[in-house]
């Protein structure tokens, strides 16, 4: 039996990673990903061989690692962040449903909304949501509808993909559609690079985010009623009397 | 400046812990938390000294952890999961408001909606809601008007504390507002003791869901309208075209 792990590195540094996802490295003979991610690893694992391709290529890249697990290989797929949210673990097993010989383990990471808030703060602490932005794979009134059931259920909401060059205004109208149902003054917050070169944090109102720069860099966090700032920070209180 | 870290210990192994983790337990003089996290780490730094409190003990918990920071001591906070999703963060940054000497450090980690996902496949590879179903320290109005919203929106679903001996019913009840709006075939799974002595996973229907056993060491998981089997895997694909 073959083996093919999809592993999570986290927010990209060293720290950011589990153990386990250190160890199933180690365990493969070929680490395949997105160019970028490739790079991250790279200083860690100068020696180790590498299949990368570049964005858009998820299908091509998926289909190569499960070609080499089949021929025998040991073979690691690494997804920034988590493995599963929004990552390739999906991808690979829907492409390896005929590869009875190839079996496969997920390792799970730090996903940007995890790693984000806690630079922040504490915007996630209650019933939250995660959406992306990109209509890439999803058709923009299905994102249109999430946002406005996000707004609805006063989740917190944690922004993928928030902008790309082709899609400069989507986050202006991601706020418009949270704006019919949150209040303008509803807390807000922004994490850039978090865990790599130019991490940066920002707090601002859901009014001024509309106008916002991001880019895909960005994770994006939107509060719930209770969200509020202590000490700079970004907080959803879980309720606790602390009276 | 006297420090504070909280910190997010994964599902409770030491492979599902970053290296943030380690090294931030490492740098603290005495470790806080919920008796039984405490346990969790006991086996790895038997020496550190620790301070440990039982459940519904959170605010004397935290309040105790500042008091400590605010006499000089480098303290850690340990959360099971991540820190800041129904973990301590917001809680600590709530009392330590007065604390202007005490500097806070969140460190995040695998919170179990990643984790449980990770065994079952890869429930969570788009959009999805996190939701408690413990009415604690939230009306259940409130719950139930997320779970409607959710199932609105088509999210995937994480259920954290699915049930306790004093809300037997809780799950059937949630089921029940979902099962409004989605279809009853709609695959869900469960993991449970996720990466402790007893893990397993179980798939099933929403409409079997319904009456399934859970306790509160259980994560459930409810797909969208794409979510379905692979290979015994929960897996929502997330547009991908692999013709």
């Amino acid at each position: 039996m073959s083996k093919l792990f999809v592993i999570g590195l986290g927010p990209g540094n060293a720290e950011g990673m589990t153990s386990a996802c250190r160890i199933f490295i180690e365990r493969a003979d070929i680490v395949v990903g997105y160019t970028k991610y490739i790079e991250l690893i790279k200083p860690l694992y100068p020696e180790k061989p590498t299949f990368a391709t570049p964005m858009l290529g998820e299908v091509e890249r998926c289909k190569k690692a499960i070609e080499l697990a089949a021929e025998g290989h040991t073979v690691a797929v690494v997804c920034s962040g988590d493995a599963g949210v929004y990552g390739m673990a999906g991808l690979v097993l829907e492409l390896s449903e005929e590869h009875v010989d190839v079996e496969i383990e997920i390792v799970p990471g730090v996903t940007a909304a995890l790693a984000g808030a806690s630079l922040l703060g504490a915007p996630l602490t209650h019933d939250f949501a995660v959406i992306s932005l990109s209509d890439l794979l999803t058709p923009w009134e299905i994102i249109e509808n999430r946002l406005t059931c996000a707004a609805m259920g006063d989740f917190c909401i944690a922004l993928y993909n928030p902008s790309s060059k082709k899609r400069a205004d989507y986050l202006g109208k991601a706020c418009d559609i949270l704006l019919a149902h949150k209040p303008s003054d509803t807390l807000c917050g922004m994490a850039r690079n978090v865990g790599r070169e130019g991490e940066s944090t920002a707090l601002m109102t859901l009014g001024e985010l509309r106008s916002a720069k991001v880019d895909m860099f960005t994770t994006v966090f939107i509060g719930n009623v209770q969200t509020r700032e202590i000490k700079g920070k970004m907080v959803t209180p879980r309720g606790y009397k602390i009276g």
